[in-house]
Order: C-alpha cells, then sequence, then structure tokens
C-alpha cells in the first residue's frame, strides 16, 4: 500500500454525472490517489451513495458545491461539467492545480470554429491558449508538460486513433472519409430526455445530428493538423441500445497503390508498444463488448471488395478511453507515473 | 367476413422459423386467406402453439412434414426453409401452385455466382430461370404473372429501394457507393449458435462477413440491371441489439452537379403513390423503431458535410418488408387482390 | 369497408402519450371508428407524426388543445391524460360523449381513499359515484349501460383476472395473497425522468414503491368487492428492461383441500368463451413476450412445492390489454359492437 | 508487485464458459496469482483470445485438455465444468491441490437428493464427504481447512445470505418463505440453446423450472442446516432481458412480534465486518446494476402493508458473488490471504 502521504490527492468538479462516476469507479482502485473533493451544485450535501448507489460503501467525501472545495488540499482536479459551463469555472482556479477538463470546452483551437460549434463566444481564450488536446497516444509530450489537459471527445478519440497514423504515413486518401459511428446512451449524459428514454432507445437505431455533429470539426481539426493541410471528413454518429461502446467503421480510399497488409502494419508498428491500443489479426474483427468497462481500443483493418478502398474498424468503451479512462490516462502522464496504473482491468463480458 | 369458399388456400413450408411465424401473423388478418398447411419437418406433428405461443388460439392446422401436405388443396405456397434446402423441394410441387421462396435459393439470376456465393451447383436450374425476383414496387408486372418468386433479402430491400431509382435516373455515381448496414438478431434465424446468444449480442455491436456477405451480390446483381452496367458496392454488415429491423446509411457522391433536393425530389416522385415506402422530409431522420411490425420503408436524405456527397438513410423491419411482409405483398400482386390487403397495420412503438 | 357516415367519431385527449400513440395504432385498424381529434395541449398545432413518427402517412388529424375540440363532432372520447388532471375536464365534457378514462381518476370509489392514495380530495365526487371500473370481461354488463367507464390499472387487470374468480369461488385463502409483478418501462409513460432513461434501466431490475404503489388499494377494492370482505394483498412492482408487458407471479394458499387442478378448472371454465383470456394447459408457463401488441391475457397456474399452496402467473401488455386495448374493448360493448372488433391481431414476436 | 516465484500457481478446467472467463478477469488483477493452464476439451489449442476476445493481450497460457494439465506445477485449480462431469474429473486429481468447483456436483451433501435431483448416482461420494459448501460468510473455518470447496450456486448465495441470520436467530416463520427470484442470462452459460437467443429473451419475462430448479433443494439443505429442523421454501426463478444479475425478493412472516427494524438490525449486526455485504438504510431498495461486476451483495428489508410480514430483497451478480467471484473469495480464505484480494473493484454502473 502507497504510504497515504504521498498520494496525489485529487477533486472531481460535476462527480453527479456518468463521467464523473466513471471516474471514481476508476479511481477507487488507482493506488496513488487519494480522492479528497466531489462537487456537483444541485446534489451539494448529499452523500455519493445517494447519487450513485453502486459507489457506497468505499467511504468516499460527501457531495459539495464547486464553491466549497478548499483548493489548497488539492493536487489535481477533473473537470466533467456540461459543457460551456467550464470555463469560467476552470479560470478562476488557482494555478498550482493540474487540470484535466473532460468538456468540449478547450478541444477546438481555433475560437471561430468554437463560436461557430457551439453558439457563443469563448470566455476564457487565454486558457485556450494554453490547453492541450489530450489524445494521450498522440501527444505525451506535451500532456507531460501541460498544466490543462482537454480530454478529447469518445467519437474523434475512436476515430484518430486509426485515422492518425494512416493519413500521416500517406497510406490513405484526405478525400472522401467517411466514418459511420454507432454509440451508446450513456455519451447523452445522465440528464433526463425524451430521446435518452429506455422505451425511445431499446431495440432500434437511428442517426442523429447528421451532418452538423460537434464531433465532426473536433476530428477534422486533429487529421488536418496531422497532415498539416486541411481535411475534411463525413462523420455520422447514430444512437441504439447500449450504455456503454463506440464502433466507428471507417471507410477509406488507399493512396499510391497501399494494401490492406500496408495499413494492418503501419498500425501495428504505430501501436506495437501501447499498452491501450490493439490492432487485431488478420479476419478478426472488433466488438464493443470486447472493450466494455476497460480503456483499451482495438482495431480491426478489412479488405472493401472495391478494389483500392479499405474499411478500417474500432472500437471503445465511451465512458473510458473515449472519457474518464483517457482522463486518468492523462493525469497519469502529467504527474509522470506509469501510464497504465489504475487503468489495467480486463473487459467485463458478458 | 369473406366466404371461407372464395378464400386463397396457403401452405407454409417451414413455419417453425421466425419468417414462418411472421407469415402467419400477417395471414391471419389477411381477409382473403385460408391457412391449410403448416409443414416443420423436425416439429411435425406438434401444435404452433407449441413452437410459438402467441399464436395459440386461432384454430391453425398441426404441423406435418413437407412430403404430408396434401397439394390439391393448396392454391398457394410460402417456403420459409433454409438457404439450399428449397431447389429441390419446390422442384418437386405441382405446377397449379404459386410459389413464393423467402429463400436465397432463387435471387441469384447467374449460376455461376449462385454457386460461389452459396458453395454448391444450382439444384434447379431450369426453375432458377422461371423465377421472378420479387421487389415488388419495381416488379410487379413480372411478379403478376410468375408462378415463382424469389423474395428478395433483407438487406438488399433496404438497399435497392433508395438506390435503384437514384441510380436509374443517373442522380448518383455508380462508383463508392457506400452502404453501412444495421441489423437486428432475427435475421439469423431461430437457430441455436453461439453468436446469437442474448449474452452474446446485447449490450454491443460488430461488423461480421466483411466483404463477404452474400447479400452483396445479390444487391449489385439488381443495382447492375437498373442501371444496365456492372455496379460494384461497398455492403457492411452490422449485427446489434434488437429483435427486428434494418438501418442502411448509404453514403454516395452525386453526379452532374445534383443536389440532395434533386435526390429527395426524384424519389419522392418514385414512390408517391405507393403504400409502403414514406420519404421523410427535410430533416428528418428515419429510425428502425418506427417502421417495427409494419411493411414500411421510410427513407431520408440528408446533405453531407464533404460537397457533393449525400447520405440515405433507409430503415425496415427486416421480418416484414424485408421477408413476410413483402412475401404477402407479392402474393397479393400475384393473385391480383390489393396490394395492401392484410398488411395495413401501423408500427408497434414503444 | 363500413360508410363513413355510420362510423363512431372518436377523439382522444392527451395523444401525445404512449396510451394515445396505442389508442391511435388500435383505432386506426377498428373498421367501425373514425379519429375525428386529437388534443395535446403543449403540442397543439404539430402533427401527430411530429410526435410520433410511426403514425404518420394515415391522414390523422392534427393536434390540438383540448378547448379546441368541437364536441358536437365526437360520440366517444378517449382520456389518456396525467392523473390528477382528468376529473375537471371530464366534469366538463357535454353529456351526450361516452368516455373511457384511462387516468387513475376515476378509479378508487372510496372518495377518503383516493384522497389518501392521490393527494388531494376528488374533484368531481358525483362523475365518480357515475362512473364504472370497466375490467372487461367481470364488469359488461355495467360497461354496456355506462356512460363513464374508469379504464382499469395495468397491474391491477394482470392480477385480478386470476384472482377474482378464484376468490369468488372460495378456491383460495384471501390472506396473505402475494402479487410480484414485474413491468417494462412504458408504464411510467413518456415524461422526461432519470429513473427511465435507458442507462437506468437496461440489463437490470429493481422493486420500487415497495408496499406504496398506488395499484395496491385498486386491487383490494375489486378483490373486497368480488367477495364481500376486505382483501388486503401484497403488490410488490419490479421495473425491468422491457417496454411492454407485465408478469405477475402470484403466490396464494388454497383452501378447503382444494387442488391446483381445481384452480385451474375453474379459470377454464370462467374464461371459456372469452376472446382474450387463454388459460395454459398443465406444464406451461406464460411469457410476456407472447402477449407483445395484443389484447391477451395468459393464465399458467403451477402446484407450489410447499403442500397447499399455488402459484398462478398472468401476463398482459401493459399498454393494451392494460391499458388502450381495453378501453378499446370497453368502448366496443357501449357502443354494442362485436366485442374484439380491432383487437384481433396476434402478438408480435420475436 | 509480489515475487513471481511467491505467487500461488492457478489452473482453470473448463475455462472457455463464462464462469471460466470471469474467474480470468478477476484473476489477472490478483496480486498474488499467477495463471499456468487453462484448459477446454472443445477449444485445447486454441489461444484464450480466439474464445474471449476481451481477454486478449494478457499474456494467458493456450487452452489445452484437461488431461495435458501437468499439476505438479499447479497449487489450485478452479472447476468449471458442467454439472456432472465434475466428479470423475476431481476424484483423479492429485491430493496436493486445492479445489474450488463451481459446478453443482458437491453441493449437496445427501447422495438420495443427489440422485432425485441430477439424475444418476453420485460417481464421487467419499469426495462429497469431503467438501465445504462454501458460502464463505457463514462457512470461513471449514473453508480454511478445506481441500475440496463446493462452491454455492448463483440462486442459492442470494437467498441465504439474508435468509440464513434470519431463521438462525429466529426472527422468522420457517413457513411459507417465498422466494421469488429474477436471473440475468448468464446463468444458462454460454451453451447454445434455443431458449437463450437474444430473440427469445429480449423484452420479455417468464417464470421456469417452476416448482422443479435444482436450486431449490440447495436452498432447502442449508436452511434446513442452519436451525436443524427440515425447512421448505417456495422458490421461483423467473428468466430477464440482463447479461448478469440476480434479484431474490422474499417474502416472509415475522415470529414473535418481531419488526422489520428488528430484522434490519439483526443483518446489520451480522454483517457489519463484511467487506462485501451491505445492508442498505431504511427506505432504500437494491438493484442489481449496482453490483455488476462486483462482488457485493445488497440487501434491503422493507415493511409490507400485510400485517406481522416482511419483504426482503437481495442482489448479487450471478457471475461474481453468485460464481466466479465467490470462488476467489473462497481461495483467498483457503490460502489465508486477505479475504477481499483481488475482489475490490466497484461496480460497473451506467
Amino acid at each position: 500500500m502507497t504510504n497515504e502521504a504521498k498520494k496525489v490527492r485529487v477533486a472531481i468538479l460535476g462527480a453527479s454525472g456518468y463521467t464523473g462516476a466513471e471516474l471514481l469507479r476508476l479511481l477507487l482502485r488507482h493506488p496513488m490517489v487519494r480522492i479528497v473533493a466531489l462537487s456537483a451544485d444541485r446534489r451539494a450535501g448529499e452523500s455519493i451513495e445517494s447519487v450513485f448507489p453502486h459507489l457506497g460503501g468505499f467511504g468516499l467525501p460527501q457531495l459539495v458545491t464547486h464553491d466549497q472545495v478548499d483548493w489548497n488540499g488539492v493536487d489535481v482536479v477533473f473537470c466533467g461539467l456540461p459543457h460551456g459551463t467550464t470555463q469560467e469555472i476552470i479560470a478562476r482556479l488557482p494555478r498550482h492545480l493540474k487540470i484535466i477538463d473532460l468538456s468540449a470546452d478547450f478541444r477546438l483551437t481555433d475560437l471561430d470554429s468554437y463560436n461557430k460549434w457551439y453558439g457563443h463566444p469563448h470566455r476564457a481564450p487565454e486558457l485556450q491558449r494554453e490547453a492541450v488536446y489530450g489524445l494521450t497516444e498522440f501527444k505525451r509530450a506535451e500532456v507531460r508538460e501541460a498544466r490543462l489537459v482537454a480530454n478529447p471527445g469518445c467519437y474523434p478519440t475512436s476515430a484518430q486513433l486509426p485515422l492518425v497514423p494512416l493519413l500521416k504515413q500517406g497510406l490513405i486518401d484526405e478525400e472522401a472519409i467517411i466514418i459511420d459511428a454507432k454509440s451508446g446512451v450513456s455519451g447523452a449524459g445522465r440528464a433526463a430526455k425524451e430521446s435518452s428514454l429506455y422505451t425511445e432507445v431499446t431495440e432500434g437505431i437511428h442517426p442523429y445530428s447528421i451532418a452538423s455533429h460537434r464531433h465532426g470539426p473536433e476530428i477534422e481539426q486533429e487529421l488536418s493538423a496531422a497532415v498539416g493541410r486541411d481535411v475534411q471528413v463525413n462523420f455520422t454518429a447514430h444512437l441504439m441500445p447500449m450504455s456503454r461502446g463506440i464502433l466507428s467503421s471507417i471507410y477509406v480510399k488507399m493512396s499510391n497503390g497501399h494494401s490492406v497488409e500496408d495499413l494492418r502494419a503501419a498500425l501495428n508498428r504505430q501501436f506495437h508498444d501501447e499498452t491501450f491500443v490493439r490492432v487485431l489479426p488478420q479476419g478478426q474483427a472488433p466488438a464493443t463488448r470486447h472493450v466494455r468497462g476497460s480503456n483499451n481500443c482495438l482495431i480491426g483493418v478489412f479488405a472493401d471488395r472495391l478494389p483500392g478502398r479499405a474499411i478500417v474498424f474500432s472500437v471503445i468503451d465511451n465512458l473510458v478511453k473515449g472519457a474518464s479512462g483517457q482522463a486518468v490516462q492523462n493525469m497519469n502522464v502529467m504527474l509522470g507515473l506509469p501510464e497504465a496504473t489504475g487503468l489495467e482491468q480486463a473487459a467485463l463480458f458478458p
């Protein structure tokens, strides 16, 4: 057991949402972490158990308001607040804190783009300039030095992990990349909405936010940065009956006579030493249920029947690698801890 | 009530599978039909209620073997037998029968292609030449004259309904059509397979038969016939946790400067007088649960963010418009009955 | 086809809820009904298709406010409004209307009991005296003469169908009847509530409103009326991941040396001529999925291993026999139509 | 990190089933365990990843036949084989092994009862006499000394945890205890059976093995042992759409004027120092999803509306506390390790 005095003291803002609960599930098993504060303005004064009964019995601190947190006793803060509410809160936090923001507030580097997609001018533009986009596998060096990490969106994580290396190495065309993504319902959060009711979701599927989903520009920003030119993609999100999981089925054109084996080999090289990204052998298709509850991303590469084209499948748990797990991974990097600490558990199946 | 003597006498071969059960559900409400024989070799001697308790209380005939059916008392036969077993059975049936085959046995007109995709030479090639591919909305004239109708596959139905008119009218490119399809589990039938277990399917999604699904060549055959040239498509099937339903998300390139409005208008013209196909107004996305239990196909057309491209969504119930409902629709056409007879009911939602 | 002029003109108040949608699904197939008005105060001005896309294409009237309905053109009104809001609205309706109320507002005959369980004094006590509790199989004579029918609750319907005859005939003890009921989520309506979210319901089960569910007193009222003495029961509700369906597992003590065969025989006699209630043969257990979408109730009777005790299982679709289907059945009785009109369809399985 | 040489060497027989997979998930996080052999006769020669893709990447040994295991290098063996096949295999194992059997083969101490319920005479009666029934919370002393532990059934675990202390302390009547249990589908294992298909299970519930489930006599054996007299109970199992979880709703009569508060207090005293059993405060109902993936049992006690009666709810994850988790817990006790080692993780929700 780690000496309690040496443990990192962690606060979670917005602990009453699903990403907050998932942070708790993971951090409770993190040997170097002590959870010292949990905020949730509307549930302040309640125990976490009354909000999340599955987290009872662990001796977690009571929920408080954001303002009640004593920042002197905190080293790292995770922000799991709704989009748009985070900027001003983070701007007021003391500078000694390491901050990992799970909202979309600091993901888009272009302030005009932020304004366009989120409907209001950015409220903390200087902070935005400081923020590091934390897709860990590609940004370790920057994350290590960062004070503020913008944790990537769930869809963007699943799409970028295979696409960034393939684009960077010139293996696929930048034109007409099609990302058909299927997501579980927890991505919509715990807010009471008709569209998230059991009866509206079970036993069916439908596309939503077609050609207008906010994760589209986030994906494009990072793919463009990877190749140094503007890349525009099709990103189409579908809502389906599962609590957790994202499958991105990505349709690409190979460039310069490259083959599917080239693509798979390149991804294998890229991720060979990674703990959390696994490229499956030929013929094996990834399934979301094989990463449920884990921080893993599984990638499969297949030949299309259309000549010169390939299909790349990528699966993650949207609450883990797509949110809280990657946030813990980023914390580990920021603190110089082994990157997989607290994230080693296998998926829950069945 | 229709005079019993005037009713069409129907037999169902393979009544113990899901398409058989669905035929019964629909035909029990068909005012011009009398069900006179139900076969299921392995369950012969049992009541239909013991196989499908939800069909108890309707006074249906007991299950018999295929050989026990008295064909003199039958006018129309539906074949719901597994692929590959149907050819020889149908070849032996008396010529006075109208036959609607729900298996894949007579769908592929090219015998070499059949051999390649189904792994054995066709066992009734003359019958194959006689068979009419029964996607009703496009083949009414032929179905009306047919003795043997090959009822289309579920995926091909959902893909062809929007694609055939768009291709025929030259509104989209033949190249690089991408069909990302998501299906419910009943498409796999009632056979006891590990991959169809509740625990293996719930709360997850995965692609399967990638670039090798037998419905690929079926789609290509019909799209090629529509334009008079070979068309090759990407067709990628996914299995997801719902009993019924298929969503095809189809990514296309518009040709000759056409717009999304042109596509929607063309589909509206095509299907304006159809009972079962509805093109949704701009901005409205189809959902599989809105066609559950009905013979409807809903189609939505959306602009892609990629210039010059469109996304077409199409939903059906795989057991109704994708199988038994279309089979009844074909029977109505073959018999000169109003095409919607027995198929008017609204979807079951929630 | 029925002459349009002879059809019954129906209005539905509260058409934007699940019971409203289900009334529409059923009434659209009712040969003697014309739907002339649909109200939904908050959605007035919209088409029903924008609220329930699965009901598009049927030419249904636009949604209006309750006040906008022209009652001169209406013969029958179904009230699908939330509990507590119905009394004053119904009290203002013209006397020529036949009214079937699907809320709980007129189910409890004792006004004190109503006050206790619903938290406010009854707002239309004279109407309450006029209302007939419409569990059709037991109340046909009264329903036939009624102007206002209080349509029973879903749980009470599933419990009373087997219990009333068994109690009336003295086959089971009145003491310690235990009703363990499992319900789908549509019983909670379409209101956006955290507890009804997909993520909160899927892949789990829990009891709720333990010993305090409002359907408890409703069941007790009717069982007491059946035997002429106060009967108190255990009624325990559980919420589980299905959209539709209720299973009541009822644990009883047989009286006077009666056997399970006696119980089954008594229920068989009781329901022998009923269209919608079926007593299953020995050894066959009912399943909710066998009544999905149908107006049926299936009942199974089993010996307990505890001597002298029996277990009675009863399943219904909570939105059909437990709400809208029974409402249509009551309408048929009130109008002198064949009772099963519009309700003949088989269950949807799988 | 523990010195590898000091780790306990574990073999799993029957590693290709769900309890095998769950043992692996848990043991992979157990700091004192090294997994040295995995058997699965029909899948011998394959990697575990080809059987359970979610367990890939952990460097686990390849699957072998039972006979191929080198027992000299093994300290502890878990048996996850189907009922009836285990007795002869275990009888042949060397005596130095600690054995935890997850099948039902050694649970019933009465050999006649075994013969009656399992349909054949016991094939290893001497071993049966040696076996300890391992409901850990009640049998620590015996388990500590045991060489062969019969791991309890899932339903019996959920029922006994609250019932044994209540009966032992004379707080409830032995007569007419009613256990209405609802289970997820993984309890039926990974065998391909029609009744376990997604389409047959989703969106519904039904009772099964009514008054004839093999877990009935197991429960009765242990309750009888607790009070020293024959206790007979009603135990009714229901199958519902969830992969994991059991909820037992237990209806009891309180004895000698005891109150619900007495019952709750007694359970609190009993389990106060336990890691895995938690008695919820008044008014809080347990839900299966709050123990998913954890070794916890949550218990809630409620007053019945029927005077003198109480309702006790108990939830577990059938694959963890109901199988593999309790097996690991027993191993820890047998080896003198801290009982919660490898079992500390919180439940996975949502």
